[in-house]
């Protein structure tokens, strides 16, 4: 029976599995620096035996596509990867979809273990990126390994990518579209707890500036301070945040705190510690509900910190100004009786002995532009830890990795089918 | 009569003095860029006849002294300038101490006219420095020019500094002490309105970090936001400014909002707009009264901040840090009965025919430093406009520029006496 020939096979592989993600973690592939990391990435799909794609996207061109989105325009030394397994024909193809870019580790002193340490404590592998989503990343390259080791031969197409900058917007993911890689469906492993989300939250990064008054610190009474109206914006975006999360009533959504959260980021404001400050910047990311356009969210945005001078009426005079800037993730959705989710849904029960927990996932992911600009519907599934994405001490279970290995072979044989 | 001859002085030199003032403040001299000002200053000591003395205050020497204060160590292209009137003999001395620095222009969009044009209209020099301090500067150089013209012999020496560093910490006037510089009492120009200051208060620069808990922020449910919690540091610190400046009593005060106020300055947190930000940084400036001590004052502050887990248990488990940096100006102050004071005051009255306002500065001076480690007790009192001090479109009215000159000129000669 092939569940039991894929399950051993990855049993007997379970040392070398480990070591892949081990090394795919250590290689810190922040912003900017993943090429290390794609190396490992393409040296395994030659491994496997796939038809190998490296490109780096070309920046200028990029820039002029409207779902363009990322914070820097030069790609040199940020390579995609793609491995295509050309199926005998007629199946249906299947996009396999991982990002190779981590975010920064942050605060240092908050990790236990260095950030790409790789350690391995009771089971978990630890590091950045081990669950946003090199974890993820491993299922994949080892679901395509085990079959084509096990000499399993497929109809319909299987592409497999490595993309970069998923954490800044999706210009890798868009590249790869643009490059012509399309499918009957996809399938993206970002830590979602094992859960299978058919619906995908949007995104959008903004950028507001308050301003203040500047004065000597001495009589800072007669200067207006930048820092203190900031605390005010920041408590007015939290009252539109409940607003918006209060009008969600999709059941997919029935367990998330907040469905589509208003994250502020970043601050920077004020230039001498003795002077009032007369300026702050504020950065954050709203998220974007799969029934709301980019543009509705923006608008709402921009009306609602209009009726801060109702609040203060320093903003009168003072209005705060707003940007939409860097990244962006369109939101996506893949309809809940799709032939994709049934399967994926009957193959996670057949490896695991009980259903999945289908829910809407609380960010966004590639697969809004697989679906809107790739006309590629999408599941996101996943190993890792949902929790531990962009926290410190970061990691995975690596039994979860070789069950969605397990569940994801399976998947692609029934999706694509046995040629 | 004397009086009339200085006032007649300074009527005819009227448009040279502007002149003055408009080349001083057209020279931006923010921290390590005073070299070009200074030379004007230079260049008008050797007019008056000074004996000139100017050096780079050595860092490496001066860092060992424990009133050091700056945020640098390094003093090259930055020198301090003393210009010596040598007395007859027998007379008191006095120093006239006025700082070159100026603090950053900040947001270019609020000013009028750029930061550094000098622009005359209606009567007001515009510009970064203007009022703090270079108005005040060439009070003193005007006081000097009238007494030499007029060809008025002291006895007592007067020694004129033009120094460096005042908005950082006061390391330009610690130099000139230590090189030898003291006298009998003292005068700042500093931006009064016209006011004479007996007293100053003393201030420290501090810098809190306040952590939080990182996640990703499409569930910031799962973290803790440093800037969240930065802001509940800021309120907390506002009831401690309350607190201490309920206990101000001395009528020197009963005019200021707030005597001794603490400003936040800066912030700065975060480092990705999708995630929750783990940390925070505030910077900020505690002003000190005459009546405490620096050591008191910090004490204060650091109990303070231990209160801050009874407010949110998050602190418990996460104390903020404080750190004392950079810049701090000792408190400072001169007996109301003494003789410079009752001087400085009668003269005031001669020149402009009522009597001035005696209060407590609102903001620390180079005069702390000169009183305990120079032990020359000194007087603020100075031609600029208080509220306009770190301000955008920062201003002096040149008539009080020529009053000041004129009071003090007339101080000069009755505190050095005609030799």
């Amino acid at each position: 029976m092939l569940q039991t020939q894929i399950n051993q096979w990855l049993t007997s592989n379970r040392e070398h599995g480990v070591k892949l993600l081990q090394k795919l973690v250590q290689a810190d592939s922040i912003q900017g620096n993943e090429q290390q990391a794609q190396k490992v990435v393409i040296k395994t799909l030659h491994k496997i035996g796939l038809k190998v794609d490296v490109w780096e996207p070309d920046g200028n061109e990029l820039s002029k596509h409207p779902d363009f989105s990322s914070s820097r325009q030069e790609f040199i030394g940020s390579p995609n990867v793609v491995g295509i397994l050309k199926g005998t024909g007629e199946g249906r193809s299947l996009i396999l979809n991982g990002h190779i870019d981590v975010v920064p580790e942050g605060d240092l002193e908050q990790w236990e273990h260095a950030p790409y340490s790789g350690k391995i404590i009771d089971g978990k592998l630890y590091g950045r990126g081990a669950t946003d989503m090199k974890g993820g990343n491993v299922s994949l390259l080892l679901a395509l390994s085990a079959l084509r080791a096990l000499g399993i031969p497929l109809k319909g197409d299987v592409i497999f990518q490595s993309v970069i900058e998923e954490e800044s917007g999706g210009l890798g993911t868009l590249a790869a579209i643009l490059r012509g890689y399309k499918a009957d469906a996809a399938i993206i492993p970002e830590p979602t707890n094992m859960k299978i989300f058919p619906k995908q939250q949007g995104s959008m990064w903004f950028q507001i500036q308050v301003k203040g008054l500047s004065a000597h610190g001495g009589t800072r009474y007669e200067g207006v301070s930048a820092i203190e109206k900031a605390f005010l914006v920041v408590e007015h975006i939290r009252e539109l945040e409940k607003r918006r999360n209060e009008r969600i009533n999709d059941p997919l959504y029935s367990n998330i705190p907040i469905p589509i959260p208003i994250n502020i980021g970043k601050i920077a404001g004020g230039d001498w510690p003795s002077s009032v400050a007369d300026r702050v910047k504020l950065e954050g990311r709203m998220g974007i509900s799969p029934e709301e356009s980019m543009e509705e969210a923006k608008h709402e945005m921009e009306s609602w910190l209009l009726t801060l001078k109702e609040l203060d009426p320093w903003f009168n005079e003072h209005p705060v100004t707003l940007d939409w800037f860097g990244a962006r993730w369109v939101p996506g959705a893949i309809d809940i009786e799709h032939v994709l989710v049934e399967k994926l849904t009957s193959c996670y029960q057949k490896v695991l002995g009980f259903a999945p927990i289908v829910e809407a996932s609380p960010w966004g992911t590639d697969g809004g532009l697989l679906t809107k600009v790739g006309f590629t519907p999408t599941i996101v599934f996943g190993p890792g830890v949902t929790e531990k994405a962009h926290f410190p001490n970061e990691y995975i279970e690596i039994d979860k990795v070789f069950e969605v290995a397990e569940i994801i072979a399976l998947t692609i044989v029934d999706w694509c089918e046995v040629g």
